[in-house]
């Protein structure tokens, strides 16, 4: 066995998961035996009350650690991920439920899992974020990343909303719709696909925009390169939003400019050696069923 | 020609329409002439200072009224439709601009047509509506009617509603989406289209449940009979809505029931003898235009 | 219990299916036993080599049953619903494997079910056919009926079909496409489905027009009364075809007309008085379940 | 104005076109004026009796032209890029009727630019095509190019086919459907987008692969790098046929293996410099009109 690759470990739990409190000090157990620094985030290690172990905030882990092993769903991992995008940290992800995306070792293969992908029995994958910035009046007054999707949405007036996409400084299109998904690869398999939205392989370098409810029948999903600046200007509208991986978001006016792009850093993920992107998509989507 | 049908008409223009003052006044004259007696709608009247005809609250319109003849678009015959129902008082719709579903009458062929329109040289349709109710903790604290549609809608908190839908009393899903349209064949080529309902030809005695951005990718559009009763259980939101043709809507919490079912009336539209519903279809979705 | 409501059942398998024969035998001697004359589709017989029960042809099955039960899947139940639907005999269909939309009995549940229904213990269910008759330079080529579909579809040149679609005699549109589904509600959950039509319940008065391909994005799926008669002309097509249920079929040459109508008899469907069609979706569907 | 970049053109029209007699002439003098060698290709000329020129068979034109120029349409343009696509000869297309994709100069704007993109006033464009190697029992039997896509489809007894997708050696999926489109970027406006695909910006690395009608719900289109081996098994036929780019076809027998993948040159094709891609899409899709 080759020797061991991440010294420093954060570990980060789902929140409100109480039936994770096991799994976490175990996996932490197991950690240290093997010579690992285990660094416990603050939040997860105050819910489930373990103070064996040396804690950090979770502003800081991206400081300190070499690796952070997530252990909950995909939607804990979009955190972390936005969260430590800056630092050029990895991730992995364990499941405590069914299988994620991105979470894609179970509880109960941890053990045998871990320690070996901590000595290099791992298949690293790099995803693209993207960057987001809200500008008014000339003025930035929002940025932000995302890992899933960069979401434009109507409030609750229920009325639709207007805008229009230029790409590389071209105009491409105006429309009139509930909204605009504009997915990573990443996020292809998420809420863009709920709208019908095209599987992106994570290796495409690609950007996906997806319509939701556009008036016009002919709004179809396009997919750019993922070196194209999108532009979104907010033509018309009561109530309209900018999520970022429906984590956060920034309220917008008539007028507002917000422009993405792909992240500068991005994000390492650790799979391990019998991952096979194809077997997850297939298990997720249910391929193979027929009526 | 036959005898005057319509004795006492209604007139309602579209709200905030500057440029509707000229047809108004063009109306108004000619069906004075032609011995009906006019009323113009309160609102209508004071928008454009007209004061040679009787108005009338749009209240009561429906209690004076043998017929009422809307300018505007669909969306000013949405709101006449709703509030005119319960007094099974027609409708004939003159479209301002672009051609209507039911404003199929324009600017330009009013003076030709709606004298004799007022003579019986029409075509009648019968429309259904949907009456809504909300029920919270065993209380009605809501009813509405709709005529083109009832959209439960997640609100701008940006997470998914989760909900169960029974017909007749029998459980048929559970579903987590954006929302849920439930649409007359009025309504299904508006919202419902564009999420991806089929259309239905206004004779059909159907009520369409078409999905927004369903999670479950399984989940299709479903048409059952318009004397079925269908029940909304709200079984996990943060900010949800129910809208009536998008022109109101109730705010809902978990665990409210709403209850939608043919409303006990039809709406009846009069349209001129040229009219087919076809051609209009045609029209408005360009059908026959290729890539 | 009331009294056997059926004296004569017919008693039809799928073909090429070696595992029906102890099925099939079962049920002869459950029929038998309970009072009942059972007559073997003779094609069943001789693949199971059953000789103990009397056997009919299938084409006299109709002049002599009260009741065809049939044991197989969706597949066999089409063919054997046109054949007897000019004869107005009910179907009660059993699977031998998966669920289906009308073999809604396993062979585990039919000792103890089948021989409750025979005296009373069913929901009937009325389900409408189309009827297809092909004219060519004004005479009549062929003339079928369909009970899930009448598909129109390009041949294996590869290239798109074009052709006009009247209702009731009115124009309603031209299309370039690789085809058209004219759908019952029974083959609305069938390749209807697969095309992106709607869901319609077996006891809505429809036919939907369900496009495949269609060039015009704007094309979508039309759903009409089932009283309105629907005229397929096909304008352009090198080797078109139209086929009924999948299992006969006519080949086409432009100018050819193709009507279809709702075929003067319904056909009845025992059910179990357990059955409920949302269930039956719900299963075949599987929905509930998310990514 | 920079020298003339390409001394020898050849000119190809459209097959059929009666109409197309001047446009070639007035083309081929304005070349020759402008110091250019042209050859015509020789089923052009012979369509339109054109002597005055030089002809050239079209299996030659990849051996001795510097440049070729199309005049027809975008399937005109499929057919000569296929050819010539092993020579690394750019396009230059011109349509007669309306915009096509890659035929972006009309025939009246002809004059005033096709001399001067020859001395280099132009955007050079390279688009990838898919090599398709059909084997049957380890035998290579069939070989093609394909521009816009490889149509895996059903024959005309209008049973669905059963196959089998690897991508790198990796098992993706089982899929009963009416078929598969593998399309490129260049294919992805053309069926693909007629079958539910996005749209890829021609840049756009990637390969997509669209199911047609497939039966099971959860089938979407994936989008994945276009360095991958795409291998498709068929599984289960009774009629079925591989389409390059609906142009040529090879018939399929079950247990066919079909690989296909990125070919080794790109094809270039110029542009004007107003060109711009988005500018051509949203024509050509009416993006921005509404119901």
């Amino acid at each position: 066995m080759h020797s061991l690759l991440f010294k420093t470990v954060a570990v980060v739990g789902r929140a409100g998961t109480p039936n994770l409190d096991e799994p976490i000090r175990r996996l932490a157990t197991l950690l240290t035996a093997a010579g690992v620094k285990v660094l416990l985030d603050q939040a997860t290690a105050e819910e489930h009350g373990i103070t064996e172990h040396q804690d950090v905030s979770r502003d800081n882990i991206g400081k300190v650690a070499d690796l952070v092993i997530v252990l909950g769903g995909d939607g804990t991992m979009l955190g972390v991920a936005r969260l430590l995008a800056p630092y050029r940290i990895p991730l992995l992800g364990i499941n405590q439920g069914r299988l994620g995306f991105m979470t894609d070792i179970s509880v109960d293969e941890m053990d045998e899992l871990v320690i070996a992908m901590l000595h290099g029995e791992f298949i690293p994958e790099e995803r693209i974020l993207l960057e987001t910035t809200v500008v008014r009046d000339g003025h930035e007054i929002d940025n932000a990343l995302a890992f899933n999707d960069v979401v434009f949405s109507r409030g609750n007036t229920g009325a639709m909303i207007e805008f229009e996409i230029f790409i590389d400084g071209r105009f491409v299109y105006s429309q009139r719709s509930d909204g605009l998904i504009v997915s990573t690869p990443t996020g292809s398999t998420a809420y863009a696909l709920a709208s019908g939205g095209p599987i992106l392989h994570p290796s495409l370098p690609a950007i996906a925009l997806v319509p939701i409810c556009p008036q016009s029948l002919s709004n179809r999903p396009i997919v750019v390169n993922d070196t194209c600046a999108v532009e979104f200007l907010l033509t018309r509208a009561q109530d309209a939003r900018v999520y970022y991986d429906n984590q956060s978001h920034c309220d917008l006016q008539e007028k507002d400019r917000v422009l993405i792009s792909r992240y500068r850093n991005t994000l390492r993920i650790l799979h391990p050696n019998s991952y096979h992107y194809y077997d997850t998509l297939r298990e997720k989507l249910r391929w193979g069923e027929r009526l």
